[in-house]
């Protein structure tokens, strides 16, 4: 028995994708249905499978919004008055984050993205 | 009118803490009633508002759970065959974030946290 002949038993990379979206047009940013079709189709494109979710419009029409994913989390946190929204994607497993995002950036209209990808859990 | 004389109307810091936590004891990890009232008492006792949630319990034990907050989330995900859990708070205005940290790491009994702070959707 050699080395390579072992199974891989490592578990998957964990990561933690967060994006800053700004876009020109609020509109989208106060669409509680939009935003939440707009979160189930990127997790389902990353390879993503939704089994919870829990959304709340806020008085000013700024919606959050959160996806239990079979591999974690994704959430939405928009601000109409800043022309901001904020996206979390928590990762373990074949989840493609940078798809993720970027669906979500295309879909809102995005003029400038910040995209951060940090590895979560790493062993002491 | 003098400069100092403006109001302050620049919006709050936003930023993300993210802990990952290991413990020795994984009872805690699969205990769903414990870790939500984990996270509403950590909410809490840092400011925020809780104003909804998700929880799932996964066919393993491990949960995860999410409180939106009127400054946001606040997440975990543990991970009893790793004895590990990934909590996250994106929070916006007045939340101590290092605290709902300290609260949630103490009652998970972590022999090891890792907590760090992002700051999010800083201006171009």
């Amino acid at each position: 028995l050699t080395l390579s002949a072992l199974p891989d038993v490592r578990p998957a990379p964990m990561r933690l994708y967060t994006m800053d979206a700004w876009v020109h047009d609020p509109s989208v940013l106060v669409d509680r249905d939009e935003l939440r079709a707009m979160l189930h189709a990127a997790a389902t494109a990353g390879g993503a499978q939704v089994i919870g979710e829990a959304f709340h419009v806020f008085p000013n029409g700024a919606v959050t919004g959160t996806l239990i994913l079979a591999q974690s989390h994704l959430s939405i946190h928009t601000w109409p008055e800043r022309l901001l929204a904020n996206v979390d994607l928590l990762s373990c497993g074949p989840v493609d984050g940078r798809l993720v995002m970027a669906v979500i950036g295309a879909r809102l209209g995005a003029d400038r993205t910040d995209v951060r990808c940090l590895r979560r859990a790493v062993p002491a």
